[in-house]
């Protein structure tokens, strides 16, 4: 930590601050420059954050130079970390396409949208049986009977099921179903459901806050690494800018730059963070060119008819020109398409 | 409704949109320019959302004309509301002052600071017991031991308390302790606790979302309203944007434009909004001048041992000054400044 | 500065950074802290900010401590300034109101205008003669021509000019007729400009870019200063955000911000951030309230058949209503109203 | 057109709307909803942006349908255009290199930073003579003398040189030397500039304003095209957000977003968008698999020597890794990397 001093902080205001820090058990070098004065602090920051040093008189700015985050960080886990979902691996040598409806809304529906996934490569099934609407009147999910859809649909085609859980409470539930919850990003800071599935036992699927910046979106994993669950893959699926032409805007940078902040695997969501069909396919290649250790998309096998996003599910044609994105691309980054386990074939 | 077509699309695609939406019991109005087709809607909104038009062959853009947001808009209820917690007035006649401590850390804290919000002319009390934090290593509240100080302190004190909820399963206990229920931003798209507020029986202070629009912020409220409560003050708490000089950008401008939406009364929190006392003083002078019903404000006995944004909370002669500012500004604006209820002084 | 070094840095890597800063003439104070090293530098911050210290290896972060605008930051002017603009001042005492149309269209408009604003309160003229536009389709002002209805209107109410140059060309023609040179929101970084304006021996109006930190906004301020102009008044006028309810969104804070890091005036430009008339008024009272310096507004007498933004002029009531704000608020803030200088009424 | 008329609005000011569109040649066709009536316009829509028509009594919402763009948009030119500067294309069979040093410091600089570039497989050269800095303090660039520099270094390496332009009077001379004008982002809405190089004979790389949205970019371009030259690269490079770990935020989605609005070529700067060296490379690959059109990116001989943007150059390995991506990627997107005509080599 380093605290900044004012141009008018007296020496007594910097005597205090030593002695603080002191109490704290830390240690305090002073640099004096000609226009204000500089302490570097040596110790445990967890404890000088308790201090509340910005209070101080004569204190301009306090800055923190370590990372907040610790389990998470890259800096104590250097090498990346591979998390399995149901045999399938999401990590650093490989490339994992995940795939399937929005919203599950029909067996027959959530099982053609599997059938569709699975032929463009996908080795994990996505499916929304809670869904978080920003307005009371659109379609919420069918709950657990969607979750029993996913279940089925698992067993039909052998895809390890990702699914959405929206309520702290509904934490036991999902789990009994899916083999990979996700956090959504609306939740991002929803800090009782992310203890929660900190708390769960299976893996976690984080989005990026649509409003979190990279050291808030790592902050959150921390929440539920703290809880004893390190299988957490990070999500980019895009922010809010004010740039209107697309539903958010991707930050593709986020994709390095969380995998050098952490150990953890980052995989892109192309469909929500363009809100449209005609980028999906674009915006998969610029992820997984980016360095991201996975796609997730939405497909439907009737997309106007979809009750929940059908503007940017894939079809038909599309499907296609995705299996040949995870052909071509992922060897060009030394990754291979992540396949399913044996097993589940 | 209005459909607005591509240049390419033919008159046949125009006809399966009138077809579509006479199933759904609409009305299709055809203007055909020079360039392009557009297509105005009549009939029941709701039902036209489901059919996915934007996904129809030849349409550019399906644009919304009504507000879908129903029970909190102005549209149908053009006169302002004025809510009431504990006896306190908040609505288009008053200004209310709501202050406390950012969370409860001690009976003999929680007294001091409702001590000073009294003094400064605050006739409810902020407090937290339950703090979501972006770090899981810092305070997060203590929980119903700060539930049961802050019944203890408006025993003391006669203010009515607001205190903030954060997961839907804690509503019922914390609306045993509370007047007014808090949904803070981090959670203003938790609809999980946005309806369990709506089922509450309490008056609910929103806040808004830091990445939301003041539309979304209105759909937020329409959640709880559709759940049968229509207690709901919108609290404007600054909006996140690349202005990094105060904590969020105060959208004060969303106070008048808001109250036009909407007939329910709109508030200001100045003290999260900038992070900094230096500028709640002139924030809330601010939200007064540009219509506010009210401000919420920090302050604490001792900011410098806060456990939570000392560096915002008001302190000695802050009050004396806010005082003021109650007694001077809200006469401008046609306003009194809202009184406690007799029996509660 | 500060330079924090990476956990991995060497002894080595300090060490050149310690010589590095002995040549530029500095010296560096070293804390070694259990888990990195921080050094801080003190000596002339310009010479070092040439070394490029963040491209030497083991260095994680550089962070400047100083502020790098000099000639505008009150840390060496502890006095806020007041400008005066053809003998009507624009500072801490006074609160001034600015009027006029957006765009000189015709003598009669602009007379018409000018008559509106002074009634209502104002002492300075404002009106654009060379528009900057988003279409090249749209109004781009009257030019010259419009520079001498401006000088006309002058010579018949009395009331300086305020009036904006968009390229540094046509400062000294623009200086000819203006009392005041506007830089517009779009050039807030066109450097050039900047320095034209800097050169012209008139006072400036400089608008803060719609996507400018606080900072650079005073680093264009800086700009203008250093060619040995410091008359600068500072207009905030709405930044960029996701918000698409009003144009810009209003930046409120930014007014007690900038005069806590600059002596420069601050005002508000109420009409162009909200771009809304019925948001006028009300942010025009929330930027007095917030101690701004002045406001300026658009006013039309036919709004309807404005050339330029005529749904944010006010008209009729709303410039009584005006009127009734400058008697009001200004002594709420130990202020009063700027009036024009005796010569000039 | 559509005008949406407010649910009060009385068929008086439904009649007044009719009346006023047919003064100025238009049709309007009205849909008479149960709540609200919506008025479609057929003809000139340059015509009824005159009309003030959201200044008429009961218009709630005036909504363009056609683009304002007509020479850069596509609608009209559905065949993607590719430029070609000085021999080199730029277009959809293509992906172009421009690479080079920020800024042109010395002869010997430049010419080892473009002996690099070409190593990499550039073959356009990128270097600035005239540099817009945010502080008046830092280097501003050479001048004439830069603009010498580069010829030299074109007359020894044969690669045509992009240069940017900062102000409008600057454009002939800037002319002389470049094969291609450059407009940077702080001046992508500097519209004095943007005519100069409208009319001067010369390709533009049109840099995206850190603040403009896609449709703005355009309407910048506009302004060029309107001046009869539609010669025009766009270059998206990252736009302002609330991130900071990056110094803007490069939104990848704008490049086939841009693609479908204009037949104009886009690249991207994978440089100044992220602003560090490390990500200079994933993000090049991830334009390149978006679909970009080229790249532009700083190399540097000795990036800890730069005096300006040292931390964002490529050096030495990076160079190698740029040229293996310059070979692999192209051929994916069903393209070639673009080379350098004949006489050149």
């Amino acid at each position: 930590m380093v605290i900044v001093m004012t141009p008018q902080a007296t020496g007594e205001d910097v005597e205090a601050i030593i002695a603080l820090v002191g109490t704290a058990g830390g240690e305090a070098f002073v640099s004096r420059g000609v226009s204000r004065t500089i302490i570097g602090l040596v110790g445990d920051v967890a404890q000088f954050s308790a201090l509340n040093l910005g209070g101080m008189r004569g204190v301009a700015d306090v800055m923190r130079v370590s990372t907040p985050y610790k389990l998470v960080s890259r800096e104590n886990h250097p090498d990346r970390t591979t998390i399995t979902v149901g045999g399938v691996p999401i990590g650093p040598d490989t490339v994992t396409l995940i795939a399937g409806p929005c919203a599950v809304e029909t067996p027959q529906q959530t099982l053609e949208a599997a059938e569709m996934a699975k032929a463009a490569g996908a080795t994990l099934l996505r499916g929304g049986a809670y869904k978080p609407r920003t307005s009371p009147y659109a379609f919420q999910g069918l709950g657990e009977a969607g979750l029993r859809i996913l279940a089925e649909v698992r067993e039909a085609t052998g895809l390890p099921v990702v699914t959405e859980v929206v309520d702290a409470h509904d934490v036991p539930l999902v789990a009994g179903y899916a083999d990979m919850l996700q956090v959504g990003t609306r939740n991002a800071q929803n800090f009782a459901l992310l203890q929660a599935v900190g708390a769960a036992g299976r893996p976690v699927l984080l989005k990026r806050g649509m409003n979190a910046t990279i050291k808030e979106w790592l902050m959150a994993a921390e929440y539920i690494a703290q809880r004893g669950n390190l299988d957490i893959v990070l999500c980019e699926r895009g922010i809010r800018t004010f740039e209107t032409a697309t539903r958010n805007t991707l930050d593709v940078s986020a994709v390095p730059v969380a995998q050098r902040l952490s150990h953890l695997p980052v995989i892109v969501d192309p469909s929500h963070s363009g809100g449209r069909r005609d980028l999906v396919l674009p915006l998969s290649r610029a992820a997984i060119a980016a360095g991201a250790d996975g796609v997730i998309v939405d497909v439907h096998p009737h997309p106007e008819q979809a009750l929940c996003d059908g503007p940017q599910a894939l079809v038909d044609g599309d499907l296609r020109e995705l299996a040949q994105v995870m052909r071509q691309f992922p060897p060009l980054l030394g990754r291979t398409a992540a396949t399913a386990p044996l097993s589940a074939v």
